[in-house]
């Protein structure tokens, strides 16, 4: 049983936990949604825009009703509800009624449900939809020309600003301003497992949907709205999700929808699982964004001011658009202490797929101009990349770009330090040159960032932001937990059991964590944002306190030893003296025996945040994340192809829970933003994706993994975290584009102002050096 | 939104409200378990004992194997976990092994799983088991000699007591003593819905189970056990219940361990409905009870005494019969304020079916005994029955033949008023003796009876007397509640549900009470004992009352009033001025969009309750429901048929909640008494029931039904019930088979001491009259 102490050490925080659901995935017992297979079960498929923009003149679905096999096939005409559907805005048709626009090229006019898939693909290719041509916007330029209007009310959706100080003043007081415009495409989400629901009536006679997504109280709000439902009779599962990184935010409750449908109407349990090709034409992507910026620096590096206009293209619909916005415009000035600031954001419609979330959430984009411009400034003034972010970084009382004040938790600095120091910088840098002298074809670059992200969804999101949790502790002293935020591969079940655990006392292995299920706990918000660590992990630990206190206090009063002198530790309870010993097993029979109340819900609410939209100035988000990074790049300067060698990151997270989760985030989140940074590229033709598979869509293997990736960890502990915990799900990936940009840019002489910086565009950009 | 006033006056409690759940059950759509119907379902049977005791030599299951569609042939060997099981004392096999005794004809030896029920049923045919022949025992009287032990410990499981004053002391002062036996046999639940459990690896890698039940608790701690696993791996979830009775308290653990057994081996969801002549073989019945009544009565009717032996027949195994036996014992005594009590009560094993849990819980079989031997007192003083049960009536002050002091919600005085009033007494007497003058072969009687009934599981559990409950109410204003206790005809969730619309304000149409699911509310203890609406009731309302305060708060704080100013109304809010109003679901929205916490669990514990069990002196129950039942019988004197012509019943509920379920409840039980009092009776050769569907076995139908029944409650409010309300499942039933018996012995003037008193019965006593 171990020593048992009353002092605070952790006996499972901090320590390195497998993660409590790898077994079942390993052995292929995870059901994933896919996996369903029930009686009756009817296979759904979706009728597509074969257009960027027309207009629906008619769906004739008589051929493909008079297929065998064939349930249903329904049109705009079949919604027993809402049509107009949106997560943030309603501008989006569930199902294109006739009459009306497609917007884009993967709109949806009509749902097939069959008896088999097959079934279901050939009537889709019956279903005849005419319509009457229309030219497409396709480009941020044309569309604010607002010659075509995509939607009735105009091409731009929305617009944010910051205005901090003066920049005019700024500038004028600056020694060097520096101008440029950069420019980020989009990412596919990637994720292994395409969307993917099932939807069927349940015994209580209401509709369960079960699927692969983030966030299942989005789907729950969405899908009685288009069924004409009440929420109480629409309940919503997670099943196993094979990834996500915001392509299964807003998304699942589109797919969803069209899946309820199905079954509203047949009556039948509908799976409807996308195909690759489909979801990569039809689901959400990083948004492209255009920025310029401008920076005024003083001859010793302090950056004075910061002015900056960027564009989104958020495509044909705006989906999460308007608070992914508000991220852009939060970090678009980067981690640094910057007395003025001024950023300018439009949200502009194109007749192309929808752009939303996905990890950064419009962060990796202007975090990537930010670091480049600031990295043109180092160079002007001939200082190295370090010592200028060093000079500008945020620390204890400084005022982030929006005028928030920090507090408590701001690791930046030290992130600078340790990755100087894992990196061995200075020694990394006369090793570079060496090999850069050496070699002719191939040049080396070394490439900084140091990031900032905000944790939690912050003040534009703060009436979601809250978390629940229902703890039950079994009679056999067994656990069961439910929150509302979603594993999706990030390891959340593991941090969660180990809060668990560690609030409790109660041993890891009798704990385990349950999908969500929306009929468990309240809206708990988005699983996005980092923050279901700090969200849902409060309300576990909260709900977990209250059940140890009442249990300590009937240990007290039966055993007649003052709660003082209790201790809780892995599955057992004694008292300091060792006079009292019991298994937590054994004490919770007990408390059941006494009636004690051994279920308890836990609730965790944001700190309230202000701020002032007109100003874009307050306080952004509840407590940010730090992180530096260097990386050595090296280009074949015959081809333009670019592949990192080494990198280095440090991230502050406030304080480990699980280390060895913390690493597996970093290494998946380095990887995904190299993947951004090198070579993932979305093509279209005619507004069409053309890049619709991974073997057109290249996303990293293990053998572009540079072999030395180091990860380091800053703790500054956040005092509203649990146990100090902050976030690290996206932390991790943004510095690595920026990095990777500087270090290109550093070894081939010549700023990259575009990522992906593929072979074709760092080729281009070599030849222009070299004329 | 009718008018608003702040004044308690209710909006539903007390309304008449049809039952949430008529429709769907109406309709059809009701999904009970036989109703399931799942990819890859196996049908399930049993192999039963065909001996009333015997050693089992062999257990062949070779032929039955080789069967085509059969999936699983499981015995005693392949159980994971504990074979040795029981409710309350573990002395039941789950599968009886090779080497050991079966104990009654019902004895479960073998599992099956099959393709189709059809394939099942032969395999079990198929199955040869092989007995040593044993002896059996088959009465109480050879049980007793202990010749033949039927379990090592000896045939009298557990004896109960209670000492009261002094009852010699008691028989000295009397002018009278009478004593006589009685007897009470045998009664089948006779549910609509046999036994049913389905069985199922779920998505989570736990077992779920669904059934027909009374007590998912139960089911969820016996599960595990047997297949060895943690509580929080196994998820009971109530299906549609099609009556219960008492006779699925206990046995669905059985039947769901002999279920999960089969998935636990097949890894397919299986399906095990018991036939109706398997259900009446094997599951518990109400206990035969035989008992001697002596009891001591002063001139002018005052009880001093009355001493009590019983002997409880519990079948081949406990179950729950030391439980039903306190019940039987605090019971014993009936309704009176007696000083000096002594009750001796011994549960006695045989070789019959296992006794156990139903309606009234060992009650009616000691109540008819006691209501008869008063009845014989007030013939042997020539007073009227009602005035000796005034006379002995317990009041505020009194104390119980326990010795519990009454200090509130006692309305039994005002029961045996009102039952007069009702009857119009005096003139009934008349009319009967009037008829009786004109009919020479048809003679009628007047029976009253007077009954207490314990509400809760009283000391003897009081351990697992709590109940929980979890109140979701969602962005949009619709409201999910869980709770722990079932709906199993009774009405359970309607009473719910009108506490909830009355306790948050919301309208009912708006409330969804879902179906119990262990995995939302704590261990709730089972639901029986008539306590589902206090327990269940102020579990919910207490949830209820804490989100409505947060609503008021919200409320008040931006519309700037008091929170005493404000009304919440069927669905509507308002201050009391009119200025204010917002809809129930709007307010909500705005709720959710201030993080308020929306979600709320409940959890009510039953008051602690002193008891001395060696004495059987104490608080037994928490309240007590009272009442009073006055019915005219008819007899055919040349054939002993007997029939009830009119009734008039009058029940202390403390507050009615919803009077048409009230209604339902007095009704149902009344018909159910009536089988017991008339007609139903279990016949056995060889300790095999003979009478094992309803061919043999014979129920009250629509045409046995007193065209004449009368139905009144008496509101003595109980402060710990919800709006006051005490319950009214069992107390429906207890005055019925003692009234009868006395209307009958008045009817033929010869004591009817037997119950049910079929026409067989009666015939013999009326030829004894003759005589």
């Amino acid at each position: 049983m171990g020593t048992f102490t009353k002092k605070r050490d952790y006996s499972v925080i901090g320590k390195e936990i497998p993660r409590v659901d790898s077994l079942v995935k390993v052995k292929g017992k995870a059901k994933f949604v896919a996996d369903f297979d029930m009686k009756d079960m009817l296979y759904g498929a979706l009728v597509l825009s074969k257009r960027a923009r027309g207009r629906v003149k008619k769906i004739d679905v008589s051929k493909a009703s008079s297929l065998k096999g064939v349930r249903a096939i329904l049109t705009y005409e079949d919604i027993p509800g809402e049509n107009q559907i949106g997560e943030v805005v309603n501008d989006m048709p569930c199902l294109v009624p006739v009459g009306e626009e497609v917007r884009y090229y993967g709109d949806v006019i009509s749902l097939v449900a069959a008896d088999s898939l097959e079934i279901a693909k050939e009537a889709v290719k019956l279903v005849k939809v005419e319509y009457e041509d229309l030219e497409p916007v396709l480009t941020i330029e044309k569309a604010l020309k607002n010659e075509v209007k995509i939607h009735p009310s105009g091409n731009i959706l929305t617009s944010k600003k910051i205005r901090k100080g003066n920049v005019e003043k700024g500038f004028f007081e600056s020694d060097f301003v520096i101008e440029d415009d950069f420019y980020a495409h989009y990412q596919e989400q990637a994720y292994l497992e395409p969307q993917g629901i099932l939807s069927l009536y349940d015994n209580n006679y209401g509709i369960t949907i079960y699927g692969s997504m983030q966030c299942p109280y989005y789907v729950q709000e969405m899908v009685p709205k288009v069924l004409g439902m009440s929420m109480h009779s629409v309940r919503v599962i997670q099943a196993e999700t094979g990834g996500a990184f915001g392509g299964k935010e807003d998304v699942p409750s589109y797919v969803a929808s069209q899946c309820a449908l199905l079954t509203y109407h047949t009556k039948k349990p509908v799976l409807l699982v996308y195909s690759r090709e489909v979801d990569i034409q039809t689901t959400s992507k990083r948004h492209p964004i255009k920025s310029h910026y401008k920076l005024g620096v003083t001859e010793d590096g302090k950056i004075k001011a910061v002015e900056i206009t960027a564009h989104m293209d958020m495509g044909a619909y705006a989906t999460l658009s308007p608070i992914v916005m508000y991220r852009s415009l939060v970090h678009a000035a980067g981690a640094y202490d910057i007395e003025n600031v001024k950023v300018d954001i439009d949200g502009v419609y194109t007749n192309k797929v929808p752009c939303g979330a996905f990890r950064g959430f419009g962060s990796p984009q202007v975090l990537f101009a930010m670091e480049s411009i600031v990295d043109e400034a180092a160079e002007k003034l001939r200082m190295d990349p370090m010592d200028i972010r060093l000079k500008n970084a945020l620390r204890i009382g400084s005022r982030t770009s929006t005028d928030q004040l920090l507090t408590e938790s701001v690791g930046a600095v030290k992130t600078i330090e340790h990755a100087m120091e894992i990196s061995n910088y200075a020694e990394l840098k006369k090793e570079m040159a060496a090999f850069n002298l050496e070699n002719k074809f191939k040049k080396r670059g070394i490439g900084v960032s140091h990031i900032i992200y905000g944790i939690s969804l912050g003040a534009a999101g703060q009436h979601l932001d809250a978390a629940g949790s229902l703890v039950q502790v079994h009679r056999d002293g067994s656990v069961n937990i439910h929150i509302g935020n979603t594993e999706m591969g990030q390891g959340a079940k593991t941090v969660i059991a180990m809060i668990a655990s560690e609030a409790l006392g109660q041993s890891i292995e009798k704990i385990r964590v349950d999908n969500p299920d929306t009929s468990y706990v309240q809206d708990s918000g988005p699983t996005v944002a980092s923050r279901a660590t700090v969200f849902s992990g409060n309300a576990v630990k909260k709900a977990c306190e209250k059940i140890k206190a009442r249990m300590e206090e009937y240990f007290s009063k039966t055993r007649n030893v003052s709660v003082e002198e209790i201790v809780f530790k892995n599955g057992a309870i004694k008292t300091v003296d060792n006079k009292h010993k019991i298994l937590f097993d054994s004490l919770a029979n007990e408390c059941y025996n006494s009636n004690t109340k051994m279920v308890e819900r836990g609730w965790f609410v944001s700190p309230k945040l202000r701020w002032n939209s007109e100003t874009g100035l307050g306080e952004a988000y509840i407590t940010y994340a730090y992180a530096t990074q260097v990386v050595v790049a090296e280009v074949d300067m015959l081809t333009g192809k670019s592949q990192v060698i080494e990198a280095y990151t440090s991230h502050d997270v406030g304080k480990k829970l699980n280390p060895v989760g913390l690493v597996g985030q970093v290494q998946g989140g380095f990887v995904q933003g190299m993947g951004y940074g090198l070579f993932e590229e979305i093509k279209t033709t005619d507004g069409r994706i053309t890049t619709d598979n991974f073997n057109t869509y290249i996303i990293p293997t293990i053998s572009d993994i540079p072999q030395k990736l180091k990860i380091d960890f800053v703790e500054d502990a956040y005092s509203q975290g649990p146990f100090g915990a902050k976030g690290i799900g996206e932390p991790s990936l943004m510095p690595v584009p920026a990095s990777i940009a500087n270090a290109i840019s550093n070894a081939v002489r010549k700023r990259v102002k575009r990522i992906p910086a593929t072979a074709e565009y760092v080729f281009n950009i070599i030849e222009e050096v070299i004329k």
